[in-house]
């Protein structure tokens, strides 16, 4: 099955850019990837299926009005940012954080307009960044998430009590006694919090969505949640926030995205990804120290920037081959083209 | 009347420069605009009028001293910055906001060399955004405002109580009867405000300071404060905070800038002004919430975000045409040299 | 004696550029400097002593190992932001922040980790800086310091309490009365405060250290730190916090960075030096209490902001000549270069 035949198609094109958007969250430009991971998010939860979808649909649509480069949109490179505002919107003024509430008229136009914002903040990132070659990644979605909570926990006619969800683990009870379903549960939920789906089943099926596209990949983001796991019962953190994922999704995130996919995959890159999943980890836990007196979550925050700050840095260092964001596709294509060049 | 004739001159010139500094506050280079501008001030508050003077006075001084571009420095863009952290630091540490009081000794030097340093901050964010054809606009005020104003209220030899001003939509009680001064009150404040005036009325002379130089101007300003209550009310903001012009200011110069002043005026851009002054209304009370808890006043921080990312956004964007900074005078003249071309 | 002997040997090169590593902390790229600095910090705290060089080593092999920029690594360019990010972690943690308390293992594998970041985030910094011509300068230390000072707080296998240092001026009694120990003990200590030696000997023997390799050098950083008391007591700052040093660390390395190092020493570009120490000394005393809330110490912030902005903002103005990071070297040096081209 040619999986690019409805990238050109005329009306099922934007069909296809959007479930690339979905897939792109975790870097699979893959349209059935796309729809694995929405089916696993509808599993959790219907509603939160349907913002994600809106919030694609709004962020690829606002490029095509907006008359934005056409391979970009094409790529699903216009939608993940706003299909993770939406969901993050609904996910912190719901009162059930698992399921997720329908949101009002008021909060859905309010989150419309942030999903579209993050397709212009994305243009102005790329832009920023283009000298440095390196991407945007999720950045659209923390700055336009982060600006749009705080508003929206005080307009009168969107009603959002304090955050239903602890966001940092001194909001856990200090419980350090780890147990089996602390490793499954812990791991699942730590893919499932890259899209905010506090339900361990539902992650390893994104799991699966990802290892459609990549085995790489797939294999990466479980070591990231895994490496997060060690690293924060190494330093004796709150088992509810081990088991929650909490301490996982950015390390997950940072495993893909410097295990193979930006970084052609060596040992030494190995390496070097798994330093930035353990920096991952101890970061979450300092930017939601940072954050919680202000009730803001991390969302994928730490991730963007040691990602940032380890693909910029690459650039000083001969022991790295580093895949510019133009040529990435998958690990297993960066490593063998970069084989044959060799 | 030639308004260029003073540019040039060899004793006078300084006095157009610093009266242009005051119109570029607002994007008019023009001196008469400056002239009309620092009345609406005095009439308001003989302190206010006088500070700012002093404020553009330092900035333009302090880059002549230093030997910066002598056109920037005809063209009034190294005094606005100057002038507005001037006006602020009065403000926020004046028992009476409204009025303001004149200045310890303590505080007029320190005030001096906040003003001083907004031109080196200048010169520094320029240069950082010289490659992504995009200007400093007031953020070199912002921050060294933002700077300044927190040692202020610690020394000893500077008498500052808390701010008087509520500076966040929560400080205000949570009235929704709206009536018709919230209208025409909030529109004049929101205009007012730019300057941290508290008079409606000579929010409005300042409108004519503006519609003297550029029409367009005055109306896209005038859109963004109407854009801005309109948004506010729709959300439920608090009567208050709406009548005090705090929802506005910042969607009235975002107004400005898109509105012609960077972007060809045309249908499309028309419409990206003012999707640009509803998110700058919403993020003001997004950032008014973030810095309450600390007791520092937004600025125009929301502002100048969301004018970046936007003009930064662009140039991805094929719909939008961009007029560079070294090229924007007023909106009437980048849309006929832009029909000129075509 | 040439200083240079060491620099290429095979197995004595690595304790040259450690050395080199203690001394660029203050700009000083001399073995000898480093030696008679990390003396000066022994005899203040043995343990302090050995951090400094675990961070330094860490820095620097780190960098060895992802085959940075040889020059770079041989300059001890890579070494001294681990040193201090070691020292601080540490200080930070301690009970007696004077003397220090030996890590515990979690502690050193976490100061480890966090001082090997420092090269990646120096690598990354200068990357992004490139274009403009400004060195990282201590940043890479400031931001891995902070992102790692608030996780550690948290960890239930490191025990840390809170700050047991002040480390805003309003933690300090409102005591104005200064005395002669308020001068010489608040000049040492600033020079001190550079490493966290809250001993104002060791502050003078880290002069001699500079000295010996600039005079100039020495001189500015003695210029900083007294222009910081002269202001900080002008504007009536509790007398603790003056004699503690903290607020002329910033000024002092403000004025070692601006006074010779990065511009040619003249006339005017020794008040530029001296207008950037008065405005470090403020804004320390600015970014203090704005951190104080959440526990946070300033470390070198100020002083990177200030110089940043400074040297940055220079190039627009032709009244100062700068000196590009890859040719600063001594002011001496920068200083007769530059006569001899004209």
């Amino acid at each position: 099955m040619n999986l690019n035949r409805f990238q050109e198609h005329s009306t099922l094109g934007f069909v296809d850019w959007s479930l690339r958007g979905i897939g792109q969250v975790v870097f699979q430009n893959n349209p059935l990837s796309g729809l694995i991971i929405l089916a696993a998010i509808v599993y959790n939860s219907w509603i939160y299926g349907l913002i994600l979808v809106v919030g694609v649909i709004t962020g690829t649509a606002t490029a095509c009005i907006l008359l934005a480069d056409r391979s970009l949109i094409r790529n699903g490179l216009f939608g993940f940012n706003g299909a993770l505002v939406g969901v993050a919107l609904v996910a912190f003024t719901s009162e059930d954080f698992r399921r997720g509430s329908l949101p009002s008229a008021h909060m859905f136009i309010y989150l419309v307009f942030a999903a579209a914002m993050t397709s212009i903040v994305f243009s102005s990132i790329s832009t920023l960044l283009a000298p440095y070659k390196v991407a945007a990644l999720t950045m659209p979605f923390v700055l336009v998430g982060w600006l749009f909570l705080f508003a929206v926990l005080r307009f009168s006619s969107i009603e959002a009590g304090p955050l239903s969800k602890p966001v940092s683990p001194d909001q856990y009870e200090l419980v350090t006694a780890y147990v089996l379903p602390t490793w499954y549960m812990g791991v699942g939920n730590a893919i499932g919090q890259i899209f905010f789906q506090d339900n361990w089943i539902a992650g390893y099926l994104i799991l699966v969505g990802i290892a459609i596209n990549s085995r790489i990949s797939a294999f990466m983001a479980l070591t990231g949640a895994v490496v997060a796991e060690i690293v924060a019962m190494a330093f004796g953190a709150p088992e509810g926030a081990i088991r929650d994922g909490l301490y996982g999704y950015n390390a997950a995130l940072t495993g893909i995205a410097l295990g193979g996919f930006f970084l052609v995959l060596t040992t030494r890159s190995f390496i070097y990804a798994v330093f930035g999943m353990i920096v991952s980890t101890w970061l979450w836990a300092s930017v939601a120290i940072f954050l919680a007196p202000i009730g803001m979550p991390v969302l994928t925050s730490t991730f963007v920037v040691v990602t940032w700050a380890m693909l910029i840095g690459q650039y000083g260092f001969k022991s790295l081959i580093p895949i510019p964001p133009a040529e990435a596709t998958t690990p297993e294509e960066g490593r063998s083209r970069h084989l044959s060049k060799t």
